[in-house]
């Protein structure tokens, strides 16, 4: 496996096939060609034989110095449980702390316990919600009305 | 009319509201609450009596040290014709200028006739596309599967 910046080009090859890594939701919606554009640098893109087997898109927060922030993680279905996510993360830590930044935040859905399981053995923590969905703390209303999320922090050491 | 930067709490106000502002259309997905958290040194709200009668999302570049964005800008239906649009470019200009960038980027759909004439009124060129509809250059799928834009740029003097 690979791991390389993402590119603006990676946007014409992900687009028309992202709908079907997630079973055919619709996802294409979180990934406008804005962050291909801008945030090419803190994004990443794991490869295997030419082939795209998962993505990161993450930014560093422009209003808090001290931030980033991890907007939204694929892995291909043929290449799950390979760890593609855990160097994606790891490969975005060491990035961020070249940044000289300390804080990482992401989200997920209260659903998600893959997820959720996910994020704490990374080291995240759940952050204090308004609400608890399935025993898990929640910001109500997060991305959307009635959309809840579960927030986590990661502090790099 | 009052124009201050946005704060987190915008998100609650504006996300019940944003899709009648479009006359129903679902706008709501393109204002996820990362932009409340990490871009609101750059976007700007305008009030009038306390109420919000429009604002916009932008973001400097994080690949591109010289340039800025125009992620997505809404007036309030009972608030259009007063230039309101206008005021919050003219004041993201200022912002951009004084974080010493000169290019700003946007983008619209092509069938938005009132918003390809509002960016040539504010002094942004239509860039070179991939084709061509209505008469106008476009990106193909620029914004997912089937769904062009008109990408426009302005230089600050």
């Amino acid at each position: 496996m690979e791991i390389r910046s993402l590119q603006s080009l990676d946007y014409d090859i992900l687009i028309p096939q992202i709908n079907d890594w997630w079973g055919g939701r619709d996802m294409a919606g979180m990934l406008p060609e804005l962050f291909f554009q801008h945030f090419k640098n803190t994004s990443l893109i794991a490869e295997e034989d030419d082939e795209i087997t998962g993505f990161l898109i993450g930014f560093l927060s422009q209003d808090q110095s001290d931030e980033a922030y991890i907007h939204f993680v694929g892995v291909h279905p043929d290449y799950r449980k390979k760890d593609i996510g855990k160097t994606l993360y790891e490969k975005f830590f060491a990035k961020v702390k070249m940044a000289d930044r300390k804080i990482i935040r992401s989200i997920t859905s209260p659903v998600n316990k893959t997820s959720i399981a996910f994020h704490q053995k990374m080291g995240f923590v759940i952050e204090r919600g308004d609400k608890t969905v399935d025993g898990v703390a929640v910001k109500a209303n997060y991305d959307g009305f009635g959309i809840d999320r579960v927030l986590f922090k990661k502090e790099l050491k």
